[in-house]
């Protein structure tokens, strides 16, 4: 299995990129084709231990988050995210991983991948694993930031997909995201992706608050790009406060101090914290295009870098992407 | 001083309703009007030790959260949100706190206390107090769930009246809730509004993205009802679910066993978590009416209710509503 990986994308690259994508592949065993400026990967791979699993390509344009990602797509032939997305379509690769512009990383997998068939809008699906017991999928966290109520309930169907392929549940439940556990509740937008939600094929369980998301009521929770990029930053904004206040994950050389329950206790809280942090899972999974595409953060260090790579390639083995062709859910 | 309080409102009315008004009665000696069951009242006012400070009105008609709002307050005169509301209106109290149905209360301020002049669209601002130092205003956190660009900036406007009169912020800087930093970022709604927000009286410092709301880039954060509602419930739920894992707030006698730094920072995390508790701040302020109405949750017990009590000391005593009638920011 090879994932490519975009060391030209995010606020950390190529340095972090190339940290953890050596990291992955050493822990993961997977081949990783790292995709930038050539020099400098080979300086930076040689300095992070790099062996023979990791391949190296040359892109000499960059993308930036300012640019029009369809313009910038169409204009840079020799980017990494152009040239990333080309490696999957053309089968060199079983992923795709970038931190860089999302935007143009849509751009590039619409125009270069296209979507599957009888896919609307394809949708950004993130993964919060709070309780590693119930991770719980939100779909859309940021492709589509303007939707329509049909649109809502095939992201439910892509959502729900995914859950069986890739967290292996059986008859998952779907949620919507709103402002109210009533059926009335909701803006426009929801009120009437309630309805449509009720007539679908989908198991779907009714609204979901924002003090319900981790409560274990879905398994899928379905949401506008716009209202679902937020509330993940929010959760993940929230972890960091924490984080930084406390220097969790900097070191935890407080636990020496800490006897019994307490350290119990202790450890259970600040892995607890640490779990809300969007390096602890990467980034996420695009749904609907003819190929495996990951969105990490462009704040993304090593380790989110890693985690993504690791996130890649269960998508790949788990065959989420012919799991949508073929899926019951989506009518075609 | 006099705050109304809704005694038949919320999941644990009366009797949560009645302990936090006893409490928050000797806390901050404040007179408290209970409105309800008077039978009722009287018993649990002995048990929980009522003195001469809290009066007892009787209300016999209930609301329920799923009836329509402007139909249950028109058609029940003798409910404790239209009783409350009216005693707010005929000077009878300074400021009227329920945990009953959100809706009914808004309906009820619409139609009694009006709008003040100037204010298209009263709107709930919350208060985020996860660092004490730098508390955060979101609004709206669910009075309009659909809104047009220019009640977002006058949102921004109510929200920096507010910052100024009740936590004393000289220039109260506004940022838009987004999904991202850029100024093309968003969906239509936020896209416009950013526009209308650049040209405004305000202090406007750009987009603020999920991550950076406990970051104190803005005083104020500027959204609309339905997504203000979710990413403030998502916090909160965030704060439960640890506060649940770990039984912080049951007792913290996990504490005896800390010692030196682990202590310090066992402590420092966990007031971190319970200040992300809606029981800690209480309810949000109804912005933009003759009167001062404060919505607590639904799900409020008497820690909630007292805080909410208090927060409609302050708001009263900061006279936030003659602030909003002679503000600078709203154009007459």
């Amino acid at each position: 299995m090879i994932i490519a990986v975009d060391a030209d994308g995010g606020d950390f690259a190529p340095r972090e990129l190339v940290r953890g994508a050596v990291e992955a592949a050493d822990e993961y065993g997977v081949g990783i084709t790292l995709i930038g400026k050539k020099a400098v990967l080979d300086m930076l791979g040689r300095r992070f231990g790099k062996k023979r699993n990791i391949t190296i390509v040359e892109a000499n344009q960059g993308i930036e988050c300012s640019e029009s990602p369809v313009q910038a797509v169409r204009s840079k032939p020799d980017s990494a995210i152009v040239i990333g997305t080309k490696l999957v379509k053309d089968g060199k690769a079983d992923a795709f991983v970038s931190a860089g512009s999302t935007g143009a990383v849509l751009a590039a997998a619409f125009l270069f991948l296209e979507r599957i068939k009888g896919v609307q809008r394809p949708a950004l699906c993130g993964i919060i694993q709070i309780n590693p017991q119930s991770p719980v999928l939100l779909i859309d966290v940021g492709a589509n930031v303007d939707c329509r109520p049909n649109q809502l309930v095939q992201f439910g169907q892509l959502g729900a997909t995914f859950a069986k392929q890739f967290l292996y549940i059986d008859s998952p439940r779907i949620g919507l995201l709103n402002n109210g556990a009533e059926e009335i509740k909701g803006n426009l937008l929801a009120k009437e992706s309630y309805q449509y939600l009720l007539k679908s094929n989908l198991n779907f369980i009714g609204n979901v608050e924002g003090q319900d998301i981790l409560q274990n009521k879905a398994d899928v929770i379905v949401t506008d790009g716009f209202t679902g990029n937020i509330v993940l930053k929010a959760l993940e904004g929230f972890g960091d406060t924490f984080m930084n206040a406390l220097g969790i994950g900097r070191s935890l050389k407080v636990d020496q101090q800490l006897q019994g329950t307490a350290l119990v206790h202790y450890v259970e809280l600040a892995s607890m914290v640490k779990r809300t942090d969007y390096k602890e899972y990467g980034g996420a999974c695009l749904l609907g295009v003819n190929g495996n595409i990951i969105v990490a953060h462009g704040r993304s260090q090593s380790r989110a870098i890693k985690n993504a790579i690791h996130l890649a390639h269960h998508a790949s083995e788990t065959n989420v992407v012919d799991a949508i062709k073929n899926s019951s859910y989506l009518t075609k």
